[in-house]
């Protein structure tokens, strides 16, 4: 009964691909992956043959049965999808360190998800996911639409909002990478740890951690708390929580929940890295270059092992995982971008959240948490009200709405700081921008 | 059937007694006010012999049949209260000075409703005031507590999440002086504006604004973004909002919403002033020793004009206001601090906010306004999670509880920096903090 | 400011439309109605010339500056209309009689509001409704719809769900005659007693009920459930409660409440008057007959007294002070229906109640109240599930959803009655169900 | 590290025990059950002892290292306990034979979950339970609660509101009938058909409805709305639904909603019955007796075929399953009587639902499902109503709640008859009831 899948992915010069290629290798006996389409834009092309070229060696390497088509047209690509996937970057890494250097400038995080820099990621994104569901309710409707791009739960939040087809899930490879932290502070395998989690997308916490089954939530954040395994829990923990806050907040905060209870110290690291090594856009700049020149060398077959180090850890796993799941049935909980359908209390029901959900060939159900701890549903609600803020600027064009973004985002200071942060930002992204730089806007 | 009305003050030593003497001598007619009690501790009895002496010239002088009793002990005072309204402050002027001062020490707003300054004001105030209940409970159970104690939206949480007395309402003069800016604004009279307000304590929104009825809600917002307009609205618009920004907020905030929307420039405005002038504290101090002098003064028999410089405008305005419509049944409106009951979206049923609510002898009822804007809603929640986390310190005495709720405090940059401040401010407040410094603590 | 007033009365030659023309007369000073157009289909032009005599005869008897129009086009009537009252009945007195006597047939109560009856009503009614908010929102959309045509909660949500007319009031008489009803059995003027209305049309309670300002609840309670005031109090009690179970219920039922506490009775009384005296729209046909022969009396130039007796008590008293309050923004407390806004727990805060709501320009506020008493909170829910299920079939002509409409009505005992009254009354009113005979259906 | 398990079988003598015995044995491998205590009231030493000693023949038989204890204290077989089953019944047979026959001698259907009868078997079991939960706090407090006696969703609410005792699970039989009735109709194997269940005990919907992991509800919905397959589905439609409604309905009712969508039958039915081959009740005790002539039979030593027929077919699969998966922490998803923590929307985080759930190690976590269909919105609630008022009935003693409960039954037709069955049944059910009793009640 089961044909072979296609898949598609927008953005395929990625530097990701193999990641995502070697994780279909793997798993080709349970998900028969038999096409695979890299589409991305015509200034892509470089990155896009030499990513598409070293797929092809690696399928014809694992001697499976998946052609791998390269694509400059998603009219051509998407008919008879199963699974889209985007994993696309508008403007490039470029656009990255505007978005981390402009907000710096004027003493600010910039936070490429949930920040000011998050921000501007939604502004150029959003339309571009807008336009590429459209494409897929007329040429492949009952595609799923798997998202990696950030911000992941932002771009979840407009598609629920702003278009019809249901069948979105967004991403993120922070949750398996708690999962793996909580083991590593434990000194136990990854697969015997799991988490219940629940939240936003970079904003999610594990309610409740277990151990072979037993839940042993305390113990595990006592090991977060202890200073000592700082060092060790880079997923985690770097920085340093102070232990009786972790013991008070009774649940597990993911690495970027620093950017919210350890503002002032990230701001200095930030602000020390980017006089010294760059801010993290221009590090990834040069790490690209260096996979794109290896890439490039027709002897290699496989996934080459300094990807690993690209910071994008786990994701294949999570969106293979994911789309094995849907593809059959097999109904196992794991952590994803979905509709919130009153799984967490004061949320909207029709808003995206990140949540353990059971996954189904229907897509993702949400495992109801009721109330979140009266401590943290503060902050995931300033979030969540920043997302849909910031949304709604991105399909509008709004001048004033994204200046409300802005502003009430928890990393901004002032209204008139969040006006000088925005007008700068517009300038400096303007050719991204189409949607506030109409002679008439909506 | 109606018989004349007891009235027991708590904190009766304070500078703002006139004001509701005055109130009270002014509504006679209606509110036929025939014994006030004004209670005191004895560390406060000079005071208390001034105010006391004062309010007692200002009944003959009106000639009226209201009795002014000066008292040291609740349980003499409380029996037969149809009224109780406190307006104490523990710690005196002093506390409040630290309360400003520390947080500043270390960049950080100190704010006394809020912010961590707020936070320990309610360490201090919520212990006295439940034990304010439970005497109310068991020597006049029928009697309304009006509050006025800051932080009173924390203050009226804490009473209607630990103690059963459902009679309590929580007062504020912001909204009735976000009614009069309005009003200046437009130049128009106080009483044809009115606002539909919705939120919380010092973090109230005007959701709907009308002049004699009709909705000029957009009107409003537009004076009140107009920059030409800051220096005569100080109670709405003092340092001036981004025009686009209050556009786009489409609500009216409040003067305490600078410490959110504008942190940075508040921030810079009370270090300041407190090098220059003096903490808010310190200069009310001075303004204190002026009052009581002229308090003092056995030839004056009525309320001195200079207590309108005071800050507290329009506050004995709110309470005998509020006082008259309970009395009286008057069904009319009134913006107080009572139980939600739904009327919010997203906040709990059970948790107090500040809102418009019609004014019965079976207390506030407020009126639903179903969702905050999506902008604000963030915000309010943040707010809301704090004061129920530093409610739950403050009568537990748990230093991690209270180490929680100061870091998730909005104002608060970071963990290590809120322990820093709290175990500083811990330390001060020592003598006023007993819960905290037991043995055993529960 | 203010200009006269323009109201368009839809269904003008309604009997009950003298004791409109009264209540506009008694409050000209403060509701200045400078023209009352009364419109109403050609059909019905016989009743709608005597009726629109009478009314110029009372306006010219009261010397006050009304003119009295009288049209068969809304085109020509509505421009310009401040209120638009609807108290039209599709299909007359005959058709109601229909909803009657057809579910009887089949021993199932008719019940014109929330029974079979109701539904068809519904069905009848609610695409003429739309019709006139579609010339609504065209030719005068500041105008206010004041509806008081049955079923007015299926009405209202109606008009909430699938319009965009947000100017819309429900109004029943019930709530008053609730109120005078308590003053009745307490022997007290009818203003001194006060009640908080909540629940459904014609399913509202009492939840609190006051003398005077005291909550007297429990008292009032009890000479409700006194047998010994069976008779007297008409409103609230005929048929007798069990004394329990008002005891038991703590709140205040309506009348038609008995149609659901007391099905089995009802049936029997409304069977034995089928054969008796006729339903009872065949007894207001007789009534309607006799009040247009006296109104066809030039003579007659007041209200005649035998109107009061038609059953509508309080309809004009209950219209004429809500357009008075919305005219003059007066803010006072009146039971209509308008969207939730979560002032009822567990209600969708988009879908229509009936409940205490203050009034003012911009329409009514609902009072929050919470949850309902858990004993009552089910059978409203069940009753708002039939109404929004009636209401999408009306707007449909779905046949299906009709059935189901009829299914889960509570006086409906099985799907397989609820499909043969359904076929019956869709053919029995085949000539006002054009929706659900078009030969391609929605 | 896992040890044997325990297990206390409270109504140990019950005819089901044999096949959860068989259960047990069947999955002794991954499900180690050690000790399984089955305890009853001295009153049922003989049916203990004959179904004992079958459950020791067959544990025997199995050669499988279990030993069965039989007890008349739970004093003695709680403690150590890993998992307390409750499947008794307060006053045998003879009392549901009353729960039917009294309200049918009213024409009121008796019906032992929702209807007048539910409410006596309610208020008989739910004070035992509440023992029984004592009592497992006290002696063994981690253990699990799986709860199959009847009303299951209202004792579940009952220890839920009435008790701090989380660990706690209501179980039936319907939802497995419900999946292997369609797999009938579908003439597939049951265990490729999966469904989405929510709702209350007896009144659980199918939401969505799946056939190798595809959504086939239409189809589904078809096979059971066609008349030709009534006859072969016993568990979903005898009776037969009309077509339409089901079509209408959207959602696959469960066959206890023919109480309610076809009263008028059900109640056709269950008089004839009663008449013609005895109620329920009466049929089942002699199937009993038959049973245990059985069991007593010393060399039968496995279940016997007959105990399909009792009509509890699927339970021991039921309770096994659930058992095994909290045991092991299988995460995979069954039915079960839990907490809804916003799962269903507008029923109470704190009440209880019948819901797909999650099964962990930690107790069930409920699948979101968001609002039900507005259609069936309604019963539910309804229902969650009368089950609240009943168990509050059932804890207090109280006789106008119980008349409450009574009266809001959709079953009953008026607070007048609702008063007279309730009457009778109090005096029937007298030695069962004494918290009715008391000289002082509650």
């Amino acid at each position: 009964m089961k044909k072979g899948i296609k898949i598609v992915t927008i953005g395929g010069g990625s530097s990701y691909t193999p990641e995502l290629v070697e994780g279909f290798i793997k798993r080709h006996h349970a998900l028969p992956v038999k096409e695979l389409w890299l589409v991305d834009i015509p200034e892509g092309k470089e990155k896009l043959e030499i990513v598409g070229k070293l797929a092809q060696r690696m399928a014809a390497e694992a001697g499976i049965d998946m052609t791998v088509h390269l694509s400059y047209s998603r009219e051509e690509a998407l008919p008879g999808a199963d699974f889209v996937t985007t994993q696309f970057r508008v403007g490039m890494l470029e656009a990255r360190a505007k978005d981390e250097r402009i907000p710096l400038s004027y003493g600010v995080i910039g936070q490429e998800t949930n920040g000011p820099g998050g921000l501007f990621k939604g502004l150029r994104t959003i339309p571009v996911i807008i336009d590429i569901v459209h494409d897929i309710e007329r040429l492949c409707p009952d595609a799923w639409l798997v998202n990696f791009t950030n911000p992941a739960g932002m771009v979840t939040e407009a598609v629920l909002r702003y278009t019809n087809h249901e069948r979105i899930v967004g991403l993120c490879n922070v949750p398996v990478g708690m999962q793996m932290g909580v083991a590593e502070a434990l000194g136990v395998d990854g697969d015997r740890v799991r988490i219940d989690f629940a939240g936003l997308n970079h904003m999610v916490y594990g309610l409740n951690i277990y151990l072979d089954g037993n839940n042993i939530k305390q113990q595990a954040l006592e090991a977060v708390a202890d200073p000592a395994n700082v060092s060790t829990m880079k997923n985690i923990a770097a920085l340093g929580w102070e232990p009786e806050f972790i013991r008070a907040l009774q649940v597990l905060p993911c690495p970027y929940h620093r950017y919210y209870y350890k503002t002032e110290e990230m701001l200095a690291e930030e602000q020390a890295a980017a006089e010294e090594t760059g801010t993290r856009a221009e590090v990834v700049q040069g790490v690209e270059e260096e996979l794109f020149a290896l890439y490039a060398d027709e002897t290699l077959r496989t996934k080459p092992e300094q990807l690993e180090q690209r910071g994008g850890a786990y994701y294949s796993e999570a969106a293979c995982s994911l789309i094995n799941s849907i593809y059959n049935d097999t109904r196992d909980i794991q952590p994803v971008n979905t509709r919130n359908r009153g799984a967490v209390a004061g949320i909207p029901a029709e808003s995206a959240v990140e949540i353990s959900s059971v996954i189904t060939k229907d897509g993702p159900r949400p495992i109801a948490v009721d109330e979140l701890p009266v401590a943290v549903h503060g902050l995931v609600q300033q979030i969540k009200s920043f997302e849909r803020v910031a949304a709604e600027a991105a399909v509008t064009g709004n001048y004033e709405t994204a200046l409300l973004a802005m502003t009430i985002n928890p990393l901004v200071p002032s209204d008139t700081k969040a006006k000088q942060i925005l007008d700068d930002m517009l300038e400096a992204h303007r050719e991204h921008l189409p949607q506030f730089f109409q002679s008439e806007k909506v």
